[in-house]
């Protein structure tokens, strides 16, 4: 049975899905939507650079697409905002389509969006739907991976995540968005217009907390400069020294005074060793570090690829890593 | 709400089992049962040394207790052997109890043993209640981990786990597993009897295999000795030099000719480091190591008690590791 998909959204993300749900056995692309003008009417095999055209043309009309479609699930990979996707999520929902989504707020329903979650999870279920939203992170590496590893504990003080990543062998895009070749100052107006910051922290940390049964009473989330000490470039990007050359975001989850949550991710040009470690401060103690870490777009492109079929067979509503079975690998030729 | 356990096999994995069930808020032991003459009569608390009476006598009789005590769900940790469980598993379907055990051949069902998996299955399924077999090897970083690992990734080629112990530190019967203070001739004679071998290299492979939809052609599962090249000791053994110390143990799944997955457990005395690690050759390629190793019987009987209330909400029937939601620490105090 070949799952049909609907694309909305062909940012660098959608655009990574699509060129995967191309490349796997098991899927079709049957559709195409997206609000740039600039794409309308365009082949999704051209603007995703899949190497040849799939006869499919983006539209920018999400009903009618759906309806000459009939896909079995949409992926949506448009904001990382849970506000800007609702519409195109109660569109969806409305037509009865299970929807996959790289939208990061989607991942777990934090404090501030329980309102907006509990409205999704109506909808998908009067749809008899299930809606996910997933990635590397959030969705992965930051909580679903250093959940699975408490199961081998039999008590939990602590768990702390860091990944470390060498951006010059990112895009552009990301290493702009981390700040690469601002000066401080613009750095930091960035930051306060939240230009600059990892969206998913608090939503991954919520969703350690409440896989291990942990009240939090404060989450924080502080974004600071990494300052280049010698210049340093990318084939994209050159930093002179004392700009800045990427982020340093840490998220903090606490009970009382006590730090039980700690997720950092430093992300800048130049880092001398790549990695994504987890510490569960536990009994056993459990240290496990990915070395040279996983790339974050093909992981994120990979993981929303191989959870459609489990979004498929889930129950309806809107679902979570936590509450899936085992992710796999899916579609081998 | 508290969970009603009753305990079947109290070994060392089932005492494990019962002091974490003890410690952790939310389960209550209601019953015990064991075959051996030596236990009947003796109270848990006394039995599993957890430091204080439960009141809760061992019996022999598996029917009158579950009858007397109506539990939530049967630990059962008596053998390795599917064949061997097969008895005390009907009887709990027949009492409509659901089961989580340490059988190492119940964590996924193994070619050779389809027809008694399917068995059971349908005895689940009749009682409605759900069977799940896990641990941390099988059950955990020799499957459930690596397959975890493989949603990063956009293909596969390889996978290979490997775990190196130090055997210094665990118990003696761990020890004596092994081989350790063996000769070369009485380590092959106990190989050939089946005394010294890891259950659960072939059911780990299954597992990984049909995961990621692979048709394996051939699985094999070899054990060779560690031969001591110096005099070695842990507390409880003594090794001379060209005495056997260890155990080298691995387990191949083929497509064809290709080495799909490799696992390879080698657990010894005076090994240098002790890790866990999983090789994704894929992309991307994914190396992750657990530093130090996750410590076996701990991790063993932690994710059977964590895995405790996802058997109890699972759907009826033989489940694993691979389609039960996302295992977790359970039972914060």
């Amino acid at each position: 049975m070949t799952i049909r998909v609907l694309h909305v959204g062909l940012g660098p993300i959608g655009c990574a899905v699509a060129r995967q749900v191309t490349a796997r056995k098991g899927f079709r692309i049957v559709g195409a939507v997206d609000i740039d003008p600039h794409l309308g009417g365009r082949d999704v095999g051209v603007i995703a650079d899949i190497g040849r055209p799939l006869r499919i043309k983006v539209t920018a009309d999400l009903r009618k697409t759906v309806k000459a479609t009939k896909p079995d699930i949409a992926v949506l990979c448009t904001s990382s905002s849970l506000k800007e996707v609702m519409p195109q999520l109660e569109e969806l929902l409305e037509l009865r389509v299970p929807v996959i989504s790289t939208t990061e707020e989607l991942a777990y329903p934090a404090m501030h969006n329980r309102r907006l979650a509990k409205h999704i999870d109506e909808l998908a279920r009067k749809a008899k739907v299930a809606v996910l939203g997933t990635g590397v992170n959030p969705g992965f590496m930051m909580d679903a991976l250093p959940i699975a590893l408490t199961a081998a504990c039999e008590h939990v003080n602590r768990v702390e995540v860091r990944r470390v990543q060498d951006a010059r062998s990112r895009r552009l895009a990301f290493q702009q968005k981390i700040g690469a070749g601002l000066t401080k100052e613009q750095f930091d107006r960035q930051v306060a217009t939240g230009q600059v910051r990892h969206v998913g922290f608090t939503e991954s940390i919520q969703m350690i907390a409440d896989a291990l049964g942990w009240t939090l009473t404060r989450i924080t989330d502080d974004v600071r400069p990494w300052i280049a000490e010698e210049d340093v470039e990318s084939e994209l990007l050159a930093v002179d020294s004392g700009y800045v050359c990427g982020i340093s975001q840490e998220g903090v989850g606490y009970i009382g005074d006590e730090v039980k949550i700690r997720l950092q991710l430093d992300a800048y040009l130049g880092a001398r060793e790549s990695y994504d470690s987890v510490l569960i401060d536990g009994s056993p103690r459990i240290y496990s570090k990915v070395h040279g870490g996983i790339h974050g777009d093909v992981a994120t492109a990979s993981i929303t690829v191989n959870a459609i079929p489990l979004v498929i067979n889930a129950p309806p509503g809107l679902r979570t890593m936590r509450d899936m079975p085992l992710p796999s690998f899916f579609g081998a030729r």
